[in-house]
């Protein structure tokens, strides 16, 4: 018998039951019934994003909704500012520089969070820098950034926007927009929303939308202001995936009906579980000091093969794992546990990962990680 | 009982069978699994497209894939001509002015088919046009534009490409990329190929992938160069939309196990008794010289609320059909036959649009659309 678990970081395990909402027969993007799922998504996701701006959906991957962020929001001749600790964060810079916006990078070493003090002095020295692009975040290594910190910063500035790609984020922790005085936030479907790829999520802020007001970049598909007309009226600006619209419908009511605050408490829960055991069997974090609670980056250890590891966990027990990207390859491998996971789906991959850790030669005591887990879970 | 039927051209209805496998526990994108599913893809695009080239899948609506048409084509400072007989002939403009590119527009009257001639006209006495921006079909007409002899005239020019939204026209009647040298053929998963809304595609000539080498204008999400890099290893450029992939391969199976030649000829036959019907009703067609093969346009007869209409084919039998957008608003309905149907599909709908033009009292011969259509279907 062979069966199948995701714990990558997205795509993530999706509920049967959404799976099956979403194969009903289509129904047209025009019907008063479709308008009406509309309505919902919007105040769903109003109560996930904790704001009272629109949130604009786009049929597209998350980083449709970053290229965004930046054709919308700058204009010809803007700096920007763009934190730089992973794969992830070199992606705004890469969209920075196919529109020809010059920006200041903040290289941070990969496994490492950004320091907003480093970010209030390049503000301050470097005048005017009009947006600060960070993530909440970062996929590829693991670390959760400061936003809330960075934000306050940003916020002195009167002509600086701050925007998050929360892409890995929303529906993990609390990043609570309005409060918080983000600009800017960005986020998927496939992650913590519990659905397919196919989705991308913006909300911006009223100083945000005058950046947009002042935007002379190009901007078609990806047009915020178009976007925000039409879902005042319950439509997308051009034929939107309507499967992943039922189906978000469904996870939008899932997360309300658990709660932010719980939903929140289980991620850290798992991750805390997922970290316990880590240790527990004499692995190292690659994110210790700022882990985030969306996935763990765990190094592989002296004498083991990363990519073998990986390859093993699906071999052996169907499980898709995430190995390092870019210059992370083979030096860790990520468990995601964040979306449609809870407990148990820990403990199947902790015990997963220690009898392949003692087929490959590594020492420990077997059955330390799960043990150390359930501890953190029966807290 | 209520059963629920969509003749929209776009979305159109789904074979179930497809939509339950696009329900399977989602996999990961960079599984072998999956590369295996995206190489069978990439070899049933190319037949559905007739081409030896890559066809490019982007996870957006098919304007996404039009948007990138003209950003990876264009160089600042273009020229470009604009065949303008219709909202998504519109489109085509808007994009180009987004972008900053000077166009000529070619207007011509909605339900008519754009004169060949005129654009040779244009194209030799306003050189340099870089490329020539057209539809296969004009959903909101109905109108199928020659595409063979315009791509004729453009081949003669150098420095122009013919760039075709086939979006509503692929998997309908033969357009031959290579054969008849089209070079930017564009189309969308929600029409012919069976699917919900969430993938448009492009495929490039050789001549059109060297003004792409040149191409200054700024494009990430919708990057071809990039996405042809990763196409060729069997992967999209960012997180694609997995389960809409693995329908994609489902129905491109279906269509070559039907055959090209009998998709065509299977449209042609439900467009002809569709149009035969719409004749018997004593009604005229929007599109009488150059109807497509994917919808029919009717024109709303004296007398009769064609808002009405439409709003009661849906109470009365659960039927989407489209109205008119933009200036052809309340004056036509457009009547879908591309993609999941068959004979008996025309039938219903002829027969609902007789019971309901009847109960509005519109005089004619109850049972003679039906009748017609059955002598065609038949013949």
């Amino acid at each position: 018998m062979e069966k199948k678990y995701l714990f990558s970081p997205g795509p993530t395990m999706l509920p049967a039951q959404v799976l099956l909402r979403m194969a009903e027969p289509i129904m047209h993007h025009r019907e008063p019934e479709f308008e009406k799922i509309f309505a919902e998504i919007r105040e769903g996701l109003r109560y996930l994003f904790q704001t009272k701006q629109e949130v604009l959906v786009f049929t597209s991957s998350g980083t449709g909704a970053m290229e965004g962020a930046v054709s919308n929001i700058l204009s010809k001749g803007d700096r920007a500012l763009v934190v730089r600790g992973g794969k992830f964060g070199e992606r705004w810079g890469e969209i920075c520089k196919a529109y020809g916006i010059d920006f200041i990078p903040i290289d941070v070493e990969w496994g490492r969070a950004v320091d907003p003090k480093k970010i209030e002095q390049i503000l301050e020295s470097n005048p005017p820098i009009r947006a600060v692009y960070t993530q909440a975040t970062e996929t590829s290594t693991g670390v959760r950034h400061p936003i809330k910190e960075i934000a306050e910063i940003v916020r002195r500035f009167e002509d600086t926007v701050i925007v998050v790609d929360a892409i890995t984020g929303i529906g993990v922790f609390d990043i609570p927009m309005d409060a918080w005085g983000i600009d800017v936030l960005i986020s998927g479907s496939q992650k913590a929303l519990m659905l397919p790829p196919g989705l991308a999520f913006a909300a911006l802020s009223d100083k945000a939308w005058k950046f947009v007001e002042r935007s002379d970049l190009p901007k078609y598909y990806f047009d915020f202001k178009k976007e925000l007309k039409s879902a005042k009226k319950n439509q997308s600006s051009y034929t939107p995936a309507i499967s992943l619209f039922v189906g978000l419908r469904e996870t939008l009511k899932m997360i309300r009906e658990e709660g932010l605050e719980a939903v929140f408490r289980r991620h850290e829960r798992l991750a805390s579980a997922t970290r316990a055991a880590v240790k527990a069997l004499g692995l190292e974090l690659f994110a210790p000091e700022t882990p985030s609670n969306a996935l763990t980056a765990i190094k592989i250890p002296e004498g083991i093969d990363g990519s073998k590891l990986q390859d093993l966990f699906f071999e052996r027990f169907g499980i898709t794992v995430a190995e390092g990207q870019d210059r992370a390859k083979g030096k860790i491998i990520r468990i995601a546990h964040l979306g449609y996971y809870e407990r148990l789906d820990m403990i199947m991959v902790i015990s997963a990962l220690e009898m392949l850790l003692k087929e490959m030669g590594y020492a420990f005591e077997l059955g330390s990680g799960v043990r150390a887990a359930e501890e953190v879970l029966m807290a």
